[in-house]
């Protein structure tokens, strides 16, 4: 196919059409993540003859698709999860935008969607986003949340590359998740099977496929009282080749003493196809890079094994255990059940959330709020 | 949640509405799998809190779905693919279609769908047969492909249980694959990675996400002339590790002389998680071992490494190779490509196909359209 098809959507071409009935705001206090969407949807469509069509922004309204449309049927969808913010000033903010548009294209590719000019996808975004405002909830902690999504829609029951697309995006308020209780510390169950990935799968791009089958065993978990799943690695018959790979929907960072430097150690696992390249997880080994690593902090991508957490726990060595993703930022862990045992996290007795998890969210906030000036941060 | 959210939809309130504009038939010479669709969709919505509504036989139509239905971001989606036949009689006939029903509820709920009532969806089911007999097209090879979609509707961005689904039928002629030219044997490429399922993931499930990750492995084993890929598991490094899965989208079967034995052997991938439980594969084992052992034939489900495939290849003992699926019954394989050298699969010399290879299809299409009498063939 001809590299034209992937030109596009032409930004400059962009129809706003406004609803003449918008809703009216929900109270901050009464969002739930998700749930409720703005009074548009920016939307552009593909078809393999000729490219990309011109995008437009209308009044949100359902989508109708051929029941034999490829999304309903091989998964051909993939999307990203993102934040407009409001700063002091008023001015909408967005954080590392092109991150989640190149990883869009990326996992487009990688299941036979058509590819798009980024650049012209972050100016449609943008100018959605100045659109949406009024929906942007002021305060530190929210925001609204963008959903790019990419779906594959041609009527066509043949396994086969859809020959037409669409690519959308809506948009959700999204509240203080913690509320005005502070963060809370959440306990984990660690699992080895199901398993969310695997070399050479999908786990490393944002596609449909890779969540649908993880709600059964999160379901069970909960059930058992844990908040969130360690999702493992590794033979489930041999505890000592288990190691991790992501918590729930987020990248997981442990905090230790490393056995053999005796030096502080911030660990995460490496980008090997398995783990989501999160763009949270991207930003805290850059800042602590940049600013615990002058304080005598190491930073390390490789795996962890249990083994290796579980004895720093008893050895006293592991500090501090949180997930990082869009949602949260980061998320203290508590304790981790593996294995027939409770690994303890580190954090001291009454403490929901260690130094350097609530030190990178106050990092991360001040970026995304505008509260220190970055060029993370982009005013649209 | 209770039972009864499960029992259901109720078959005894089938509304049935006929369209008032029936489209025309194509030629059987033209029919194309998948592509062109009959006259009604059969549907029935799940919600949580009333279980199943009533199920419907409607004009075919759109889907009108919010943006933010699960279906599109975390691929809730499953299906089934079964054919409807027109013996010489003008029977319509199914092929156990239980078994494709049962395996539907499965994948439903190991990717937190809705559980149906079995006995109902086949009753309704048989009822969507009958309103679209018209289309199932006469002559062995010919059939009304069905296809029984199950997809999670809730517009919520929450990575949870969708509180709402819906389940439909469509339908779409399908013509003889080989047409009059006869069986055409095809040529694999051996595949390590990418990985198309992994223990503890959904490759025993007919979920979406199985397949969209597939495409692009697919036209590229086909730009360099191969019809499939043969999916492998084991490290990619190792090649004395790599072991059979599946081809294509078929399951596949092996048949050779056994190394010890000596004895005439049929071999196929054993129901380990990383399959497809095909409904072929098992009529085809159930008929090889009524059929086959008797006449001195061994029937296997185990592993065969490509290592034992290239040795029983060098030494004469490789009789036929071929894919089983719903699709093409078989599909005979010429040669496999794998580490850098082709196997060739035992077909003489302008050969393409093998005597069991092609005994197994007759077997199945007797029993399929009404030749033979048989319980695997339900008269609707």
């Amino acid at each position: 196919m001809a590299d034209s098809l992937f030109a596009g959507p032409d930004a400059t071409k962009l129809s706003i059409h406004q609803t003449e009935s918008p809703k009216d705001l929900l109270p901050p206090d009464q969002l739930k993540f998700g749930r409720s969407f703005t009074d548009h949807i920016l939307s552009a469509t593909w078809d393999a003859k000729e490219g990309w069509g011109t995008p437009s922004i209308e009044p949100y309204k359902a989508l109708s698709l051929d029941p034999a449309a490829a999304v309903f049927h091989y998964a051909f969808c993939c999307f990203e999860g993102m934040k407009a913010y409001k700063d002091a000033k008023g001015n909408v903010r967005l954080f590392r935008p092109e991150k989640n548009i190149r990883r869009l294209n990326t996992s487009a590719v990688r299941i036979a969607l058509p590819a798009f000019d980024e650049e012209a996808v972050l100016k449609l975004l943008a100018e959605y986003t100045k659109t949406e405002s009024r929906w942007i909830p002021e305060g530190r902690g929210f925001a609204l949340y963008l959903r790019p999504t990419l779906i594959g829609t041609e009527p066509d029951l043949s396994v086969s590359r859809p020959q037409s697309a669409l690519l959308y995006v809506i948009a959700s308020p999204v509240g203080n998740y913690f509320g005005s209780s502070g963060m809370k510390a959440i306990s984990l169950e660690a699992c080895s099977s199901p398993v969310r990935a695997w070399p050479g799968g999908v786990g490393d791009k944002k596609v449909g496929g890779n969540y649908a089958p993880t709600i059964v065993a999160q379901e069970t978990a909960g059930s058992r009282g844990f908040q969130q799943i360690l999702w493992l690695l590794g033979d489930p018959e041999v505890p000592e080749q288990q190691y991790i790979t992501e918590v729930g929907t987020m990248n997981l960072f442990v905090a230790w003493i490393n056995p053999e430097t005796k030096a502080k150690e911030l660990v995460t696992a490496p980008l090997d196809g398995t783990i989501l390249p999160g763009i949270t997880r991207d930003s805290i080994i850059d800042l602590a890079q940049e600013r615990l690593v002058p304080k005598g902090w190491q930073v390390s991508e490789r795996r962890v094994y249990m083994t290796e957490l579980k004895e720093a726990s008893k050895q006293g060595r592991l500090l501090e255990v949180f997930g990082a993703g869009t949602a949260l930022i980061v998320n203290p862990i508590k304790s981790i059940s593996w294995n027939g045992e409770v690994i303890d996290c580190g954090l001291k007795a009454g403490e929901e959330v260690g130094e350097i998890t609530i030190t990178m969210k106050d990092w991360i906030e001040d970026i995304q709020y505008g509260e220190v000036e970055h060029p993370w941060s982009v005013v649209v």
